[in-house]
Order: structure tokens, then C-alpha cells, then sequence
């Protein structure tokens, strides 16, 4: 159950975050997704079902259309799976109070995922916010 | 043995970060302990024995000496666990370019531990740094 569970997620990731594939959330996702902790997300907080998870997924990923989750790691036990990940991504649309910039962005995050019969019900996540906030307003070398 | 980690990582963030208990470290840490990833730690990237952690844990804990890490939950698997937390300190001691303030500071994090024969070896972990920063940059509310 915890190797499916690791191997769902891997799959989610590389589908839904990496290639942006939306419709694939019909096959990972649970009728109710909680997002119980997110500093910094839109959602924190909300439970999401499948069209406002697909919204959420396609808002996310705007700013950074070529966005990569690299798994780090993950531990399960029980319907719970932790994934540390690191994430790449390059800034082409706006974002609130950042226009699009071309910079290349590199992060981290963990998250702790959690399922019931194979499909994902919700997370509780903390990702290196101050990294993109950095990243974004560094200057670039002057050439 | 995973129930058993999860008690020791229990004891161990209560005794050493929550009350500062430094010496003890030495019933919790192995010889050498990795600090795989932790952007913004001073100590990102080094692996320390066990005189050094407990100058980390001095160094860390004097800006917010009444500080308390708040288990959410443990995932175990293995040698490892991961472990979703909350913080609060007040700010009662200098940091670099940041004098002591007084503010009270409430984050959160996740950390994925490594454990070998019941001694913590390590961790990968990323905290809400940008959480910190605006707490101690936002202005008080006027009087």
C-alpha cells in the first residue's frame, strides 16, 4: 500500500506539476482535496474539489509553464506519503507585483501528502518561499 | 523501530530545541550528523559532530531563547522519519541586520530525518523563512 502510494504520487507529480497534463487530476485525485497547510498558497487552508483543484493547477503553473518537480525522497506509512522535491522553473508571465522576467528560478520544498484508497485527499506543505522571492528580485550581472 | 524513532525525534526536539538542553545532545545525535539541505541555515551543507551541533543549537536558539517547536504529525519508514512542525519564538536577541525586537514569530516546517541504530544522522529540511523575515520586517500596528 505505501510502495502504490509513493508510486501514485510519483506519478502525480511528473503528470499534473511537471507537464502541466490537468485532466490527469481525474485519475489521482479524491473528490475533496484539503490543502490543510501552505504558507504563501491561494489555497491554503481551502478544501478544493476536482474543477477548483484543475483551476488551482493551471494558475499555479502559469508563471512558470516549463515547471520541474524533482523527487528528492519520500517516506510512507500508512495512507500518508512525505515527499521532500526540488523544483526548477523559468519565469515568463506575470505574476501580482512581478512581471515576467525570463529568470531562471530554483527551489525546494517538503510535503506531506495524504490518501485514502490510492487517490490524493490533501496536504500540509512548506516550500522555500524567500528563495523565489530572492531569485526574482536579484539583479541580474550586468554584461 | 519506526514507533521508536518517532519517541526519540519526539525527546529530542522537546529537550534540545524546545528547552535548550544542549548536553542533551549526546544521547540523541550519532558521531556525525549531515545537514543535507536547509536553505538559510548557516550550517547548510556540512556534516557536524557532536561538539559543533551543540554550538548550532546555542547559535540558533539565542535570538529567540523562549522558542518551541509544535509537532503536526510524524511519517516513519525505515531509518527515517518525516516530521511537519510549528514554531514560535519571541525576538529578544540581535541577528544580523536584525536587532532584537521583541516581536513575536509563529512558522512552520518539515523536516526528513535520518536515523542509524536509534541516533539521529542527519536531515533534509525546509522552513518558512519568508515567514520570519515578514514578521520581523512588518511594522507594529501605532498605539
Amino acid at each position: 500500500m505505501t510502495t502504490d502510494n509513493k508510486d501514485i504520487l510519483t506519478r502525480f507529480l511528473q503528470e499534473v506539476w511537471t507537464e502541466g497534463n490537468v485532466d490527469a487530476v481525474d485519475r489521482y485525485l479524491a473528490d475533496q482535496y484539503t490543502i490543510h497547510h501552505d504558507p504563501g498558497d491561494a489555497w491554503h487552508g481551502r478544501t478544493l474539489d476536482i474543477a477548483s483543484f484543475k483551476e488551482r493547477v493551471s494558475q499555479s503553473r502559469a508563471p512558470f509553464p516549463n515547471q520541474r518537480f524533482i523527487v528528492q525522497e519520500m517516506v510512507a506509512e500508512g495512507d500518508k506519503v512525505a515527499c521532500a522535491w526540488l523544483w526548477t522553473g523559468t519565469h515568463l508571465a506575470d505574476m501580482p507585483g512581478f512581471p515576467a522576467s525570463g529568470k531562471a528560478v530554483a527551489i525546494s520544498g517538503l510535503t506531506l501528502y495524504s490518501f485514502s484508497d490510492g487517490r490524493l485527499t490533501g496536504h500540509w506543505q512548506v516550500t522555500d518561499r524567500l528563495g523565489v522571492y530572492q531569485q526574482l528580485t536579484q539583479q541580474r550581472e550586468s554584461t
